[in-house]
């Protein structure tokens, strides 16, 4: 049964990650404390060090040895139906307006669907109502999002920039004058590297663009030295010198209150949090609290999920969408209005949804 | 005896700080990650949220009914013994160049002198030594700084500024035409300013403006209701809530490397680490790691200081000088390139330094 301890724990482990994002919202929209480049500035600090730190940190920490199976299986057979059932709609019905073409909106509803944001928001609430236990679920999740379904997203987008630029060929320049909402002193460069990249285009060029991306992600870094480290260190036993622990915690203790004050920072910078208008809101928060969390009960029955793993697994599928799709969304420009709305309306509404999957899966 | 796990211990809290400063270094002067205008986004966050986070926190864990009147009075009488000093120096030896009179280069001198870096460097490092009991000495000299010191420093150089323009008067756009290192564009301003200010002049208003800087200052604020919250939580037994104590957690935890990434930011700014030439480097380290100390010793033997508190009290005043006269000096543009010369080359020998008064003490 659960408790109102539980809800108040919930509450108390969400309230100051509200508090720090209104901080940047309100520091940037009303105080005009921050102008755009120092946002730009705060941001950077926060992707380059303290969040590859804090993966670092947290995936280090993950005994490899002891990771769920049964969980790795049910958080792929999830990601896989997920991609069947948004390739089957897409079939029959392509949404209008919006750049990428029917992979473009694949890629859009897997962002929406599947990338809940896990490291951030998931490990503290979460850790709320499970514990340890919760987070240790978590965690063998966040690996698998720096390692393997970020890159995976990383690759999509290429693919679709790629066949995009072949299918349309010639006719950039004509898409370029109708879509009058891009940025105009971006497209020139956009369509010059169109051409450079129509020209080079193939699976081998693909891998090697995905592959460059890659690897200067600090954040794959930071995930697969964290692993390499766990595997040492819960193998062999060695252990990280003191000096090292906490020269990483020093900058990765601020990760979390920085990220989200940076989370209002991007709310504060949009124009609106429905930027998609209201139809496709819609659409975005039935994949996200709908779709998203179905799918994972659906794999988490097959694969014969138990207890809390099959309770955890399900809610962190509730959690409002990651930032790391939108960054992807907004570089490639496929629908990052969608994909930014995901982020911030999605944030705003999921503490209640979560809270009564929780209540149900109770029962 | 100071035994070699003691010096380990300090090395363990030192290095950390350090290699977070010397990431700000490199990422911008090396790696050119970041534009003046993004470093001025992260120090912005720093000075507004972290610090005063930092502060209040730090401040509202110090029981003040339980403060040492010998500790307030040696603070006190050394800052006194100081002033004393640096006056009857200037009354003979008027330094050449620099702006400012003889009171100017009175407050450099306390700048340098008396105003080590407490909060950041002192309490890590000088716990590794003493643990718990240090921290809390060094406590309760930040609750003197932020509340006392820093504002009674303020006010020194409001009363310069006005007594620079009372005395040269009409001599103002002559002394700009000597000056040719000062930055031509922001003159013109400062020009403005001081007539308008040589207007307005009178002790009232310089009161005024004192205190219109002093209750803009969010570190002022945060010390100030630190102080006031800790007197109702160790009289009245009052809790602070869990929720806006993790909120101000979530923010501050991340105040501490977040300050040394700045300075290493802000190092990297500078054109050469010591900016005001070897001469007055010289001076500056004679009188931060020198005379600082000395007074400090003088006034501790005064009040009769001992044990744990006397050997803390000596070594805090042998830290490396403290970034808000820094900001200050640069704001009134007194001496300011001696003063950032005091916290960069102070940060990069203090320690040797701190560990042989450590020994001395000890024996």
């Amino acid at each position: 049964m659960v408790s109102w301890l539980d809800v108040y724990n919930v509450f108390s482990a969400t309230v100051p990650l509200y508090v720090s994002m209104i901080l940047g919202y309100l520091s940037t929209k009303h105080l005009n404390l921050f102008s755009l480049e120092q946002c730009a500035g705060i941001n950077k600090f926060i992707a380059k060090f303290s969040i590859p730190l804090l993966s670092f940190q947290v995936i280090s920490q993950n005994n490899p040895f002891t990771m769920s199976l049964r969980l790795i299986l049910s958080d792929i057979l999830q990601k896989i139906l997920a991609a069947v059932v948004l390739a089957v709609v897409i079939r029959f019905w392509h949404p209008t307006g919006g750049r990428g073409g029917k992979l473009g909106w694949i890629i859009t509803g897997l962002s929406v669907t599947v990338f809940p944001n896990t490291l951030i928001i998931g490990i503290p609430i979460l850790s709320a109502i499970d514990g340890d236990a919760a987070k240790n679920i978590l965690v063998q999740i966040v690996v698998l999002q720096c390692l393997i379904w970020s890159n995976i997203l990383l690759f999509l987008f290429e693919i679709n920039a790629t066949w995009d630029l072949q299918s349309s060929g010639a006719s950039i320049e004509h898409r370029v004058n109708d879509n009058e909402e891009t940025d105009i002193e971006q497209e020139p460069i956009e369509e010059e590297e169109a051409i450079v990249r129509t020209r080079s285009s193939g699976t081998g060029k693909i891998l090697l663009k995905g592959w460059r991306k890659f690897i200067v992600n600090p954040n794959t870094y930071a995930a697969m030295i964290g692993l390499i480290w766990a595997t040492l260190h819960f193998r062999l036993g060695w252990k990280l010198p003191e000096m090292i622990d906490k020269s990483i915690h020093l900058i990765s203790d601020g990760g979390l209150g920085m990220a989200m004050f940076s989370l209002g920072l991007f709310m504060a910078s949009q124009s609106s949090i429905i930027a998609c208008g209201t139809k496709m809101t819609i659409i975005t928060m039935i994949l996200k609290f709908i779709l998203g969390p179905a799918l994972m009960i659906a794999s988490a029955f097959c694969i014969r999920l138990r207890g809390t793993l099959f309770r955890v697994t399900i809610l962190q599928a509730t959690l409002p969408q990651g930032i790391v799709p939108f960054v992807f969304a907004k570089e490639y420009n496929v629908n990052p209005e969608i994909v930014s709305t995901g982020v911030i309306f999605g944030m705003l509404v999921f503490l209640p949804i979560t809270l009564a999957y929780y209540f149900v899966l109770d029962l």
